[in-house]
């Protein structure tokens, strides 16, 4: 029998996981309230408001599991599909937890996993008091659907604080960010880098881990990607966190956490319950793509061998899509179009470079970067 | 700008382009008189007569380049598209070669490439005259259409020539392959091995060849395939023969050309201008898949590279598919179902087991194969 999965989201996410689902043959459909278009040319799509319950249980009918591409879809919808004994991967505890900063970082002291220090911030009176605290530098986020930079402000001195807070009283409904009622303000750690970890664990309790990829920002959003990052001491850790959490849910499918690595301690910077931008090297550069292995945890299949097969490097578009005949003619480049409008900011397709053919080298990596950054420059 | 490939043919060769077409951006229609359904989970299809010129040219209205899955198609299709100057690729001259076994072989002669000898044969008496020409043992092959031992009958001895004889003059319409009014007698060739190659050429003329492959077939068709085969003195001879091929047609696309190995020379069985079976093995164990690797081709990309990234096996699932759950439990395994409805004889799906994980391991392939096979018994 063809196995169908739902997925709720339609944008890139949504589509590589359905590429990843054809090549086993399983079926899926997207149910998006947005523009669907990324994912409706690979596969099935709906596109209905997601409050919509009649829509959202018709799509639900046709489906054997129901997956997500965000954590900022409505917990509600989620909600819904679950009380009609629809099964909803991963646990909708771990969406609600990894939907709200606050919680997120809460749910972290609770086990015993540390994070930058942070307190809830609701106005100006409580801003101040959190600044006080933490003292500078620091950051405000807002507790919900912030993601690549977006709804954050980072504060080094006195003077960010008064204009923060002269925007915020100048241009209330302005900025969606700084009109939602509720933030956290965090301590800005001085880390010595970033990294990430994906783990997968299926319906038996079994559990993998990729490769730590060390991953680095630009305008708060994912640039760039290398893997393995090889410290296994950092591994461990990394490792050990990730299966303390996914125990706690009884979690079906992939788990993806960043990490800022403090003197070689792992501090947790945020979790997402599903494919991470992160890991898109595991297309070409792993045993198993994090795409497949999320499936096969959701249809009870076995987990697929995570290890890296090549060390790769992960190059994000953002806003503009390189040259593919350019990028193209790099062996071992695979270049990545997400069939998306461009527009600035708007991550539009990434580029991957696997050492098969130079194993170690680095130097066409650095050239490739080149390329590809100086295209936004 | 987003480019469209046109594919005439909507089955399982059609759904891996659109899939390896999907990753880098570029959109597919499929186009079939028969069945979609293989391609139409993953792309858009449309489903006409080939001879239906209307539908044929609004089909290729929206495409940049046309291409196709099967020399099986009507030829006339690819000239009605090319004579309205659509692009297709690869060549009608190259494709109307190979949909004939006698232009096929009469073309290698010309080339001065080696293959079986052979004889055309339209009657009892042009069949009598050639098996006393060629002597037992030899295989009577309808000249076009025959696919994975459709059409082909071997012949040990009279009494098989008698049989057959008495059939064809009993089951008149009964078998379309003994009806169609031309075949070659083909001597049988006692080889030592079969082993097929594929290369790839651009519109610039540049060309690339994956590792020789080596084949088993089991009633006809393919049924475990073996990469790289390495023998560096064939794959020279086959990257020689490829070449002039290739450049006699100016050919644009990848080019399939299956070989009988005989005392370490290469005599061509048969060529097939598209993607081929025997390197779906490409899609993990290579750099680059020969589907991405043709869709390279029709735009003007720069080819990927050719080169093996594992030793790889590849299994046929034909007339029923193994478990799903059983296959990927094995590291390394990958599971491809094409999402067609079984049927005895029909190419369903396939296995293919890389040994990234296990280097140089061929016990895993073995119980695999052991698997695999024993669903058929």
């Amino acid at each position: 029998m063809t196995k169908t999965i739902g997925i709720l989201g339609a944008g890139q996410l949504a589509r590589m996981l359905a590429l990843a689902a054809h090549e086993l043959g399983v079926k899926t459909i997207c149910y998006d309230a947005n523009d669907t278009s990324s994912a409706a040319a690979v596969t099935q799509t709906i596109q209905a408001p997601f409050e919509d319950k009649e829509s959202l249980l018709a799509f639900a009918s046709d489906c054997d599991v129901i997956t997500y591409e965000t954590e900022s879809i409505p917990l509600a919808a989620a909600e819904l599909l679950a009380n009609e004994g629809i099964e909803v991967y991963p646990s909708r505890r771990a969406l609600a937890m990894m939907q709200n900063r606050s919680l997120e970082k809460t749910f972290c002291r609770q086990l015993g996993i540390q994070t930058a220090e942070f307190t809830l911030v609701h106005n100006e009176e409580e801003l101040r008091a959190a600044v006080f605290l933490l003292g500078y530098p620091c950051v405000l986020k807002t507790t919900m659907l912030g993601y690549d930079g977006k709804g954050q402000y980072r504060l080094k001195d006195d003077n960010d604080l008064s204009s923060l807070i002269s925007s915020w009283k100048n241009n209330v409904g302005a900025d969606p960010g700084v009109c939602l009622n509720e933030y956290i303000l965090e301590q800005w750690l001085e880390h010595d880098g970033e990294c990430s970890l994906l783990s997968v664990r299926d319906h038996d309790g079994h559990i993998k881990h990729y490769p730590l990829t060390y991953n680095q920002h630009q305008h708060g959003m994912l640039a760039y990607s290398r893997a393995p990052y090889p410290d296994p001491s950092l591994q461990k850790k990394a490792n050990e966190i990730a299966e303390r959490i996914l125990q706690h849910f009884s979690y079906v499918g992939v788990l993806a956490i960043e990490f800022f690595i403090v003197d070689e301690e792992l501090l947790i910077n945020e979790m997402a319950p599903r494919v991470h931008n992160s890991f898109h090297w595991t297309i070409e550069g792993a045993t198993t793509s994090q795409f497949a292995n999320h499936i096969r945890a959701l249809l009870h299949w076995p987990l697929g061998s995570c290890e890296a097969i090549a060390s790769s490097h992960l190059f994000n578009c953002i806003g503009q899509l390189p040259s593919c005949e350019s990028i193209l003619s790099y062996p071992g480049a695979y270049y990545h179009d997400y069939g998306k409008m461009a527009r600035p900011g708007r991550k539009l397709g990434h580029v991957t470079w696997c050492d098969f053919n130079h194993p170690g080298d680095t130097e066409i990596a650095t050239v490739l970067w080149s390329e590809i950054n100086n295209i936004y420059n």
